[in-house]
């Protein structure tokens, strides 16, 4: 029941909340393009790090107006807004190559984001060999791979990557992955950027390794949305949030003041235990249109990516590349 | 934040945890095929009906053993005990015709259901005119349709049902929906039949109209099985269990003991806002695997009603006529 | 092996082919919207209807260009000139409503084009009841359905729109349907609209009955795409060719000349038998991308459907009520 | 428009038919497992090898019955002897490993057989390190991928299978494949194993790489399916049949006789290309029920692949572990 989340923003107001103070070695700045807001968490040096409980890095993460996914030109806008981000964090010369990695497991809808976007991405690299006279300078080599997840596979999807990376010797991977949110009014409305790669324990299933730099030998940047709360993660916020009420109406020092001060993670454990008792498998809350969010989202995403990655092209032109 | 549910047994249930009593007008009696154990409750009269809040008729719940949607044989055991019960309740004349009704929305997982079964049905009514040699004796002439949903059609479900039934005249209609449970442990674990149509309000999407004898002027038999249940009550058992538990905690009669049995309705309601805050649509609760699982489902539920609607077939000629 | 084609337009080229003339009856008028033509084909009286083999009406054929369903932008031009076309053969009033009906068999992805349509229709007639604040006179009344197909409802289609067209009595009827085409450079290219329903015998599935004014009561615009071509017409058309280059290389009266010209129909019928010899279903020619296709079309379809419905409203309105 | 297969037992015939005598270098032989008939065509030596145009080794083919896929007892037959010869084939220690790739594009239904079958694999691998308990000497380690193709990950699909072979270290490789038939009556009606791997220009998708045990470095043992017949195959057969009509209708040494004879490839090529003319991507010819029938295809071999490699497990146990 301790609180975990994907997102450093999270983290870090949960601090701020706590502490009443920023982070030490953790600075924050909002932006704003048109209509579309994004903060930026940079987290500088060992002891920030340690305290956001996220490594060393940039942690930008884009506020997704309400109503996007119904409405093609707002879509286009988050897009281009990403493409500009990813762009400040990648820095490839002419004649490199990307690797996007679409985690998740496509056959179960919230966890299906990475998948989705790596089928959008355009990919070049095979052009190079197959249909030189197009990869002239205003194309970069791009090539996308979707590994599965540990369950389908049989195999950790840190050494798949690992080994096509060694194989391939991409300049830059980009991953992308479905995430897990604390906070439901986060869900399907954040994009988090971040130059850190996946740590341990991320996304929504949640065994994943670390895919890093550190993992790898070349720069991760990691690209995910939270799409589902875990429900005990409901159950636990409802009891936090009943408790708190009853205290505030109390004065404090009572026996029941007390009481309710006293109840501890066990016991909290167990009453969610209770509440969502059956052995019906892991239990995700997500809204009831998740397909059709999911399928929206890999859009402005995949274009976005497009977009930082093939600088010199117009979005129309990787449009009709993309058959 | 009513305690809604569309499965008589958990109705009676909760009157029973309450009065301590069964419910007049109400028996209730369990029986088991091999592993599986199914409870019927026959609501009686009037004030049956008023209590346990279902019309008069009879409720039989089937209990789906753990794992059986990943064990062929066991799909196939809960099959036959589905059509079993299916055939106590249907009673139809050779030449008469069935009418297989897939009600909810094939575009959201845990509502798709209904659609999944409706094509899955042996259809043969059309047979009648296209090869009347196949239809000898033992071939029922049956037709199925999945009419889609409010928000799709425009058109309200029971008005397209009631035009069709006006036009095809069957003399039965056996409408499969998808439910909501108040218990996690009931999802995709129950299988519900009813000779009483579909209740107002009942099912995942929650606006639908009655669909019944009276309504439709025909026999009207219901399946359904729960597949989500709503955020908000798990929030809301969250917010009662830690309130019970402190109830537990302190004296009768003191002050703490007072204002939280104090708490009402709106004071919850309010809570449950604060916790699910956010506008991202109908939030539901589901196993990560439900795509799967729906699935299922709706062979065992197809393959029961195949079976109970041709006693004269065996399982294996009604698979190969389902080109 | 009757040259059988759902399009107008073939059927009068096939007309001007062998007679060397315009149809009697038939008048032709090409436009151009942009880079997009399109081109009606007006059948006036009977004697033009006997002839080209549809009933008496407008036929209008909208030349797709290529690769637009790879490139959004020529995507909206060609829905902006479906809009532009239908509103011509339209002409509701304002507190009038419409019913569009997606024809054919989603879980065959060539012939799921109508399902796709109806499911991406802005249908506003239960807002009525439901919202009718929002209902003003900018908003028309608007439902629909995919009725499925006989094979899966064992109902024949025209029965179920009937009854729904009875209970609903919509003032106008818009059926969507995929459509075998006789040349394969026609397939995903051209759109075909028509104030004359349904004919019997057309869609890929080609029991159709006749959907129309006279079976309906009420006005009936079809629209319609190719988006296969039978495998029997691939070979009889193969066949076709090596005999004319044949015959173009022998004089006339000549022996062999003679023995080609007399290749008769029922011997042409036996070749293509053994061609296509295998009891494996019916075999249809489309091209391998079909799934991302047929997603495209619909999306242009539904679009031009929705501006003609929904005059008062701008796309992107349109698009934001889509939720 | 050379003639070109990948079912060696279509290759023999060809030569049989051609040369009137078995090739020298390969013998075949016919066995029968309950209703299902097998075919082992065992290329001995290279002059073997060359005149059928595919490497040493062993090709079995099994024919599957008529409506098999309607029918779960027969499939289980057909998996039962799938199972049985990848037995013969395969031949694993106790402690090795199998790696089950899924070839093909998932996103094509005709070509999603591979990843189909992939990820309904038993894979075992990964439990070694979570759950050692379970993988006493009855338990296979086992993994899978579906490993995309060349147009979508922009990566040589051998070099992905290679740098994953490396890593992984298999003992075995089974791959599963799409084919393009000959003959429309192969098509969803055979199953080919081989054990020399996939030649180059194989599949569905027809640029394939090798993959065998020289590019690999271990046992490759291939399962195909021939899901399509090129467009192109229909022409050209229907061209040479009616040719073969007219030459057996006029006396040799004739005039027209000889102008039949003398029609060549590059004037075929003409034809078949005038008859498919159009600019509208690939053409293939499938039965229209085609997502059914590869789903059906996917499970018997999946299982099939399933019992072989779990040799101590019951199918009744595999399905159960299969969640």
């Amino acid at each position: 029941m301790d609180v975990r989340t994907d997102l450093a923003i999270e983290s870090r107001e949960m601090y701020i909340k706590k502490h009443n103070r920023e982070i030490d070695g953790v600075v924050a700045e909002e932006e704003r393009e048109g209509e579309i807001k994004f903060t930026t968490v940079k987290v500088k040096n060992e002891e920030g790090a340690k305290k956001i409980g996220k490594p060393i890095g940039n942690y930008i993460t884009i506020d997704i107006p309400e109503f996007t996914v119904y409405d093609g030109g707002i879509m286009d806008d988050v897009s281009k807004v990403l493409g500009k981000i990813l762009k400040r964090l990648i820095n490839l010369e002419k004649k490199q190559t990307a690797l996007v990695v679409g985690l998740g497991n496509w056959q179960v809808t919230p966890d299906a984001l990475g998948p989705k976007v790596a089928e959008k991405i355009m990919v070049t690299r095979h052009l190079e060999v197959v249909m030189p006279e197009v990869m002239d300078d205003t194309v970069r080599s791009v090539c996308a791979i979707a590994p599965g997840v540990l369950g389908i596979t049989g195999i950790e999807t840190g050494e798949i990557i690992k080994s096509l990376v060694d194989k391939v010797k991409p300049d830059i991977v980009i991953c992308i992955d479905a995430l897990a949110s604390r906070h439901i009014e986060r869900v399907n409305r954040t994009i988090q950027i971040s130059d850190t790669g996946i740590s341990p324990g991320a996304g929504v299933g949640n065994n994943r390794k670390e895919i890093s730099e550190k993992t790898l030998g070349v720069k991760v940047i990691a690209v995910g949305v939270p799409t589902v709360v875990d429900a005990a993660t409901i159950a636990s916020d409802s009891i936090d949030l009943v408790i708190d009420e009853l205290i505030s109406k109390v004065s404090s020092g009572k026996e029941f003041y007390n009481m309710l001060k006293d109840i501890d993670k066990s016991e909290k454990k167990l009453l969610i235990k209770e509440v969502l008792s059956a052995n019906v498998g892991e239990l995700i809350v997500a809204p009831k249109e998740v397909d059709m969010i999911v399928e929206a989202l890999s859009k402005i995403i995949s274009n976005g990516i497009n977009m930082s990655l093939q600088p010199d092209m117009e979005m129309e032109d990787i449009n009709k590349f993309l058959n």
